[in-house]
């Protein structure tokens, strides 16, 4: 349910109104539309006196909503979410390239491979430190050692952070170090883990499960929303399909499926979504036509060396020249890059 | 197993090799590429006396055909092929759009929603006469009426006709009036028909099966190139997945799959793909981002009243808008619309 | 839409309610159910005047049929269909074993297979002779030859023969020799072959889509009952779906669904479903269980040398142990097999 | 890789040989295999001395191990592997039916669904105190409330008790009032809960991830079987498709996939896996045909007023048929229920 204040109400009218839907065991989450106070109410709403609240000073109408998403919809927030970040702008006019290695392997790859990355205009950082692998064999990554290369790779070239966090005790950790939380596609639906980073005030990208619906996943950034962090990417990174000769199939509808459906900023994955280095270009391409906000790329200066993911990994010079051609394209739908 | 002649062979010399092969009871497939003639065998490959081949005058070298699908793959031909017809060619430097609704429904609708679709830019006309129906209760099309109303929107508007063959039978009749025979998604691997577009002339637009994967689909389209028939165009139109916000999931990463795997013209059908008419403009400038050679999309001059596929059907207004913008990304990725 | 008349109207009374519902320009399909006239209308059912029928003489009610699949439905035939062939009924108290070969390959080893399959308890022969096959440089099948084969096994054994059709123009032909007309799985919504087997009176084994739904499946049954044939045996031969380690996945659940939605009798392929050998008697007596009225497996004198499918095919012992167990499991839920 | 030791070999042989193997900085898993003592390695295995170690005293030999889940194989461990809980013994000669609600609802109707399951013959409750929903707004159980309401019923009863742990610090908690530790399937890849699980020595019923194959299936497995806990049922509760009459299909495949791949006990869960109740009693049977080892049901007093998933649930009654006719088919393939 949503409050609407009018947009000549004062903040006595809503400050007023919030106190009444308190007093109803109630909570509130109050944002700013186009200059109208929306309160939207949590928890229990059977039985709700709607005829009062809707005569209370100030009030313009108080709604249903209607999908299950709620903070998360367009219907909630008709805007779309512009998250800073220091000096970036995830959701606005540009386009944010994401990039580094699948993992952390080492204080000089990182570091080289970040300066090159910085150098052809990412302004992010992505290398993961805690690593979730399907085999209990693999590398499970450098743990707090990535952490801290991680940070000294931010320090020199002013790239932003995105590493992923796998429990709801590595939060604080991680958060540490990182700009932003990664909760990737095998933890879309841990609700503890979702919960943990709903209380933080981190900036989160949210990877879709690769077998989860846009609804499932506009439901699990709305866990996070619903604890109180507004600050929530999400990420298409790929969904599972029948299709063999990809790793996986990238739903490019789901971006503007997701822009229709939500408010939040919106990243593409190619190099999960096609697993396959020679498809990252056309695909990145595809991606900013069709409205992404952003990029996530795996690029490693040696990417035949990597240590996991090397199929999928371009290397600099690929790199380059993905982002010189996904600007044209940026352009063409009236961006930046 | 592909013979490839050397540059300087003459005629005298590919045709010598010819009748060797035909004398050992295979079948040929000569193509050109690049000056060199190259000699694609087809048959029982069992004991070919390679050694022998090898050593005829002209002969370069018996390579073996590493692809299932042989005659379709790059390997086989390495140059862009690009299908001409009339003025229109379909693979080369300029984007190719076929709009047009779901179904003939009458002539005055159709000649309107010719005459806008032209208006805006549109090279090819598309409309179903013979439509596969999922129920035997729904309308099936119009039939051989439909076709004379498509001709005689060609005959005033010059756009090229698309129509969709359902049996082996209805080919000479439907290549009558069209300009390419559309192979529906149903029908993907209905081999008897396979078989008789292969062995008419007809350009054929091959949509991929709505759960085959692109290796299946390539095969499909061997069946048509080793009847004979070289001119097909392959069309990504989504695939089915566990997704249910959209009727269908667009493969984008089939766009430059296909690219590296095969020399044939990719186009691709937003309307299908997405079954959302909100989806279609940001779904088609991706497609033409990700490298598609043309777009097939559903346009009715009113798609609330549309027969069928109304909810997926642009109407004239939106079908402007996306060729404008559309076109913009074509430029940015070097090519025209 | 359905007219049910009472159990004491007269057949003139039928009679008369067909020729009324005719006059509206529909037709009509008469069946009986347990002593009452079922008058099922097809065309267009707008304005049709339900309260001046419900008011003739012998006529109990005018109900809507709320399926999509009318004929198919459990709504409009409530008693289980029994298909009798022969001396053999599908879908009554037996459990019908049907088996063979994928392919026909030969007069010999047919013969062979088949007197050994006779021999432990199956009552039809299956083999292949119009083999639709992924690949155009894949052996294609015997044909009509193959068919002449088959007629001798029967002829021989006394075993109904099951084959492929695969096109309108094969159905005289293939009648000619065969019991029963399989459909194959990427047949399922070729419809005027649907159109062609249900115009003809024979029996057809109609295999699911490895890429349709329940529903559609029953839909495409519907257009072989609304052309007249009733006769029609649903196969379950698997989906696919993401999963590798087998071939396809059986949907074990459409066995009961099926049962629950439609009167027409089903049969399961294990072969097709599980593509490995190893798993077809566990899966074969799973299906049993679900209330299969068939099953359909692939057997062959000497699967190592089959021309296809050989990986999914049992030997004669095999089978010979999976009809002694799987009769076991038909006696556990009250049948005979 | 896998040392294998010979029969005759003595317990001092065995220590010296897993003495050398830590030495190289490797754990070892040991086990015993029909009077021969196993000796699995776990670590970084480049460079071992493969050689030497063949040559110590009491070696039979030194074997890769081909799969990647290596504990949880049959290469491993080729007879299956039988969890006893108190007097009851899962992967024996009895198929054991977990029955119960979706969620703990509260005292009496536990207690309630208790009694008459364990009448009809279940020997495990299922129910979660801990519930993972996919929305933040639905109700997520009674917690630790529900945890001592499933404790006093098993005091009551004697039925041993499965409940959902959701998280690593779960663990402790649900350890204390549950018999076996239940990780759904949206924590399958859940590593740090994997983790902790297999730190624990609790039983666990792994169900597997909706989208996840059969492999990844039993690495998951093997991150428990490899943290030191043996006490793993695997569980197939149906997988995600495209098909959405039911609300998963059961991979009734897996069954005897898993049986031909794991030594492990096999249980599968026919209500999740068709989201329909008039669906389980067949599949629950096709199960048991197909060699499962046992059943989990969800099953409450009056599942019309179940606080979730009531369409799936059966009645008391209707469990009570389930059991009688499952138990026969138990019986048709030598087993007892």
């Amino acid at each position: 349910m949503l409050i609407v204040m009018k947009r000549e109400a004062s903040k006595e009218d809503a400050d007023y109104v919030i106190k009444r839907v308190n007093s109803l065991g109630l909570t509130t989450h109050v944002s700013d539309q186009d200059g109208k106070t929306l309160i939207g109410l949590q928890g229990d709403l059977h039985g709700l006196p709607v005829q009062a609240l809707s005569g209370l000073r100030g009030v313009e109408r108080v709604q249903p909503l209607n999908r299950p998403f709620r903070l998360a919809s367009r219907e909630f927030k008709d805007s779309d979410t512009v998250l800073s970040i220091d000096d970036v702008a995830i959701g606005g006019a540009t386009v944010v390239a994401m990039a580094g290695p699948c993992s952390v392997e080492g204080r000089e790859p990182l570091l080289k491979t970040a300066r090159a990355v910085k150098e052809v205009g990412a302004s992010m950082l992505r290398g993961g430190a805690f690593k979730p692998r399907t085999s209990p064999y693999s590398w499970q990554g450098l743990a707090e050692e990535g952490l801290q290369i991680l940070a000294e790779a931010r320090e020199e070239t002013g790239l932003l952070i995105v590493t992923e966090v796998m429990s709801p005790d590595q939060v604080p950790l991680v958060s540490e170090y990182a700009d932003v939380l990664q909760l990737g596609t095998r933890n879309m639906q841990n609700y503890p883990l979702l919960h943990a980073v709903g209380e933080s005030n981190m900036p989160v990208l949210l990877k879709r499960g690769m077998m989860s619906t846009i609804k499932e996943f506009l439901l699990s950034a709305e866990y996070i929303l619903s604890h109180g962090n507004q600050n929530v990417l999400l990420c298409e990174r790929g969904i599972r399909t029948f299709e063999s000769y990809t790793r996986n199939t990238l739903d490019i509808n789901a971006v503007p499926a997701l822009k229709e459906l939500s408010h939040l900023p919106v990243i593409v994955d190619p190099s999960h979504a096609t697993g396959k280095a020679s498809l990252v270009k056309a695909v990145s391409k595809a991606a900013v036509a069709a409205g992404a906000d952003g990029l996530l790329i795996e690029v490693h200066a040696d990417p035949d060396n990597a240590w996991s993911d090397g199929f999928q990994t371009l290397d600099i010079g690929q790199f380059g020249e993905l982002m010189k051609e996904a600007r044209l394209v940026a352009h063409a739908v009236g961006r930046s890059m």
